[in-house]
């Protein structure tokens, strides 16, 4: 079902050195799957993350962010699907902690030192003592090589696992980014996405390395969307564990604005790539559509319309049908919110066919070329406002009668 | 397929003295169906409209925006389904004032007093020569008996006509409301719903009646979705024709502040009653639900929440699928983007079912009876957001097969 995405092959996968990842099937929801993860994270190494702006943030997003503001060092990630642990109250914070408590002693560091993460069905009790239970079992399968069994144990609805490997060399230091993610519905971040987890062995002080995480999160994971719901689990965190060796010296090499942003965009691309894969296999997805705003007056602008075509389900189900039904794209646009657009100054692509000049059907635009664009399994929608210089993608799929029977069939 | 809306019957819908109407199968976009309808209007009418807030507004809706403004008696309405005429350019507006002088030609009016009216596919160019073609016919059917003939020739996917009538004695006076519309996608109105009319024999001066018109389409049309899309070409017109006679003397009574309040509760109950009903015909529609949000800080607040909910596509699959997988809601709740909301404070219900307590699962709460309600056609989901004394309610439909099925075959 997923679009042009396969499973990445394990020895795709380079290791990052200072991480170890173990799972267990601890049957928190149901038996026989890969339900817990737990990463191992070695001293000395700074962790960032960004996490969901919805109201009704989980519980472990609550702990999350209580333990990163505390500064402590980050030893390990709890990582549990089947439950969301979300509206659940002092109960749920309780739950978080009791998890966090229980992997700490067993791989001696503080409680105040796992940052926990769950995913799953919202506003159910957590199974604490199965979770629990199933640790052990975890730690005993801790491996550096273990980064494809990490994006399996933490997929939900996802049809694929996700995860993404680079390894560059920045001035004299060779430097590996691995992460994984996973979608596959409720996904219209707002700071992150449902789960993401990016490891590198460069060394990253903690508050540059928070402000990359917050830049890679901002045009990746916060330009997707699938159904427009934004979960209440959503996070992305980043691990630099510093262990990556120059090839003589290194440790001033670091330092320098054009070796950060030379990582910085190696970080960006890695982050990318997992947020377009959880695009690709979005819950029911036949199609990969990019949307994009041209000429805008802010980059704000440019993401209000471009969210609003992406969240169209009269455009999403046209390019379901693959039927040109294009003036629905313009409809979206007039509703979404830009007061003073002027119409006439609106121009639309659909990949390299000219559909709408100065705000109205092109009289050179045909039926057949928007016909055999829309059979495509990637499209993009170009969309120039003559409003300025500003531009924004957003990446998102399709509406098919899949997502109805996922999402209708969830909990069953 | 419509939830619990029968088609009207045509004696229930009485006539308005000044309304006549008439139909034609112009074949504007098919063959064999009814697809214009004229409606005339006796002078001495007022007429108010309310239209859409999107920026790409249809030619039609420029041209009544233009009419109405210049304070011309309206003596016809000029429906044609078929062709939305939106996202057309200039050649559209010249195609709706062209349909105009040729119908005003006719009757014996001037172009200035003929409201035109579209809906159906977007951006491809109307075909005025059949619309002109079709319209001797639509005359010669001109009848005040029509009402029913009306709400069928302006369905596009609606599979139920919508008319609603209601007479009564206000004063010394009876006065008779009627009123038709149709959906039944593209359904988030922003200030009316695709097409409503709704006419009066009550005699209203103009300006008292453009405020009237508003204020009923704020608290029906501007209260429900189906898809979140809000159309080119959403119209809505009431016309009072002021030719209900008192039952001795009236004139001096209907300047009466109490007589106005009277009339505008009975015009918000048929203006809600039709709004309605385009929910209950909502496409693939199998549930209808009301989405309230009580103890919010502002109206707005409470408009905002409710549309989250509302709008939210895991929301609506659960309903579809009966399932009780609230959890879901909270989400939408959390991230509506009431930035300094306290989850703790919020209370739901499912119609008398409290489901969860101070931002938590009730522990009252049983799985069986979220299920016994979430198994009914007709559903409340009362939200308590403990921040103040506003309120409001939104009006919506699950999301089903059909809707993806209806929109990815529309224009096949």
């Amino acid at each position: 079902m997923a679009v042009n995405l396969a499973t990445p092959k394990a020895a795709a996968l380079v290791p990052v050195d200072g991480i170890e990842l173990g799972w267990a099937e601890a049957g928190i929801r149901k038996s026989g799957r890969k339900d817990v993860l737990v990463v191992r994270i070695a001293q000395g190494s700074s962790v960032a993350g960004v996490f969901t702006q919805n109201r009704f943030a989980a519980a472990p997003v609550m702990v999350c962010r209580e333990v990163l503001a505390s500064r402590a060092e980050v030893r390990a990630l709890l990582i549990n699907t089947g439950n969301a642990n979300a509206g659940t109250g002092a109960a749920g914070i309780l739950a978080a902690r009791e998890s966090c408590e229980a992997l700490a002693q067993l791989i001696g560091c503080d409680a105040n030192q796992v940052l926990p993460f769950s995913t799953g069905v919202i506003m159910e009790p957590l199974a604490t003592d199965r979770l629990i239970a199933g640790l052990p079992q975890a730690i005993g399968r801790l491996d550096r090589g273990h980064w494809l069994q990490a994006a399996e144990t933490i997929m939900t609805t996802d049809t694929v696992p996700k995860a993404v490997s680079r390894s560059v060399e920045i001035g004299a230091t060779r430097v590996t980014i691995t992460g994984i993610a996973k979608g596959a519905g409720m996904i219209r971040p707002n700071m992150a996405t449902m789960l993401g987890f990016i490891a590198t062995d460069a060394a990253i002080e903690p508050d540059v390395l928070k402000r990359m995480t917050q830049q890679a999160c901002e045009f990746s994971f916060n330009r997707i969307t699938i159904d427009g719901d934004t979960s209440t689990n959503d996070s992305f965190v980043v691990i630099a564990t510093g262990q990556a060796r120059a090839r003589d010296e290194s440790r001033t090499e670091r330092a320098s604005e054009s070796w950060l942003a030379s990582f910085a965009a190696a970080l960006n691309e890695v982050a990318l790539e997992l947020a377009q894969a959880i695009v690709r296999d979005g819950e029911g997805a036949t199609k990969f559509i990019e949307v994009r705003v041209e000429e805008a007056s802010s980059e704000k602008e440019a993401r209000q319309i471009a969210y609003a075509v992406a969240h169209s389900p009269l455009v999403k189900t046209a390019f379901f049908a693959s039927d040109p039904n294009l003036g629905r794209i313009l409809a979206a646009v007039g509703y979404a919110g830009v007061d003073d657009l002027n119409p006439a100054l609106v121009q639309m692509h659909l990949d390299d066919v000219y559909v709408v000049r100065d705000g109205g059907r092109d009289p050179n635009y045909r039926e057949d070329d928007g016909q055999r664009v829309m059979q495509k399994s990637e499209i993009v929608v170009r969309l120039n406002l003559g409003r300025g210089a500003a531009a924004a993608s957003v990446w998102t799929t399709d509406f098919s009668h899949d997502y109805v029977s996922i999402n209708a069939d969830y909990r069953s």
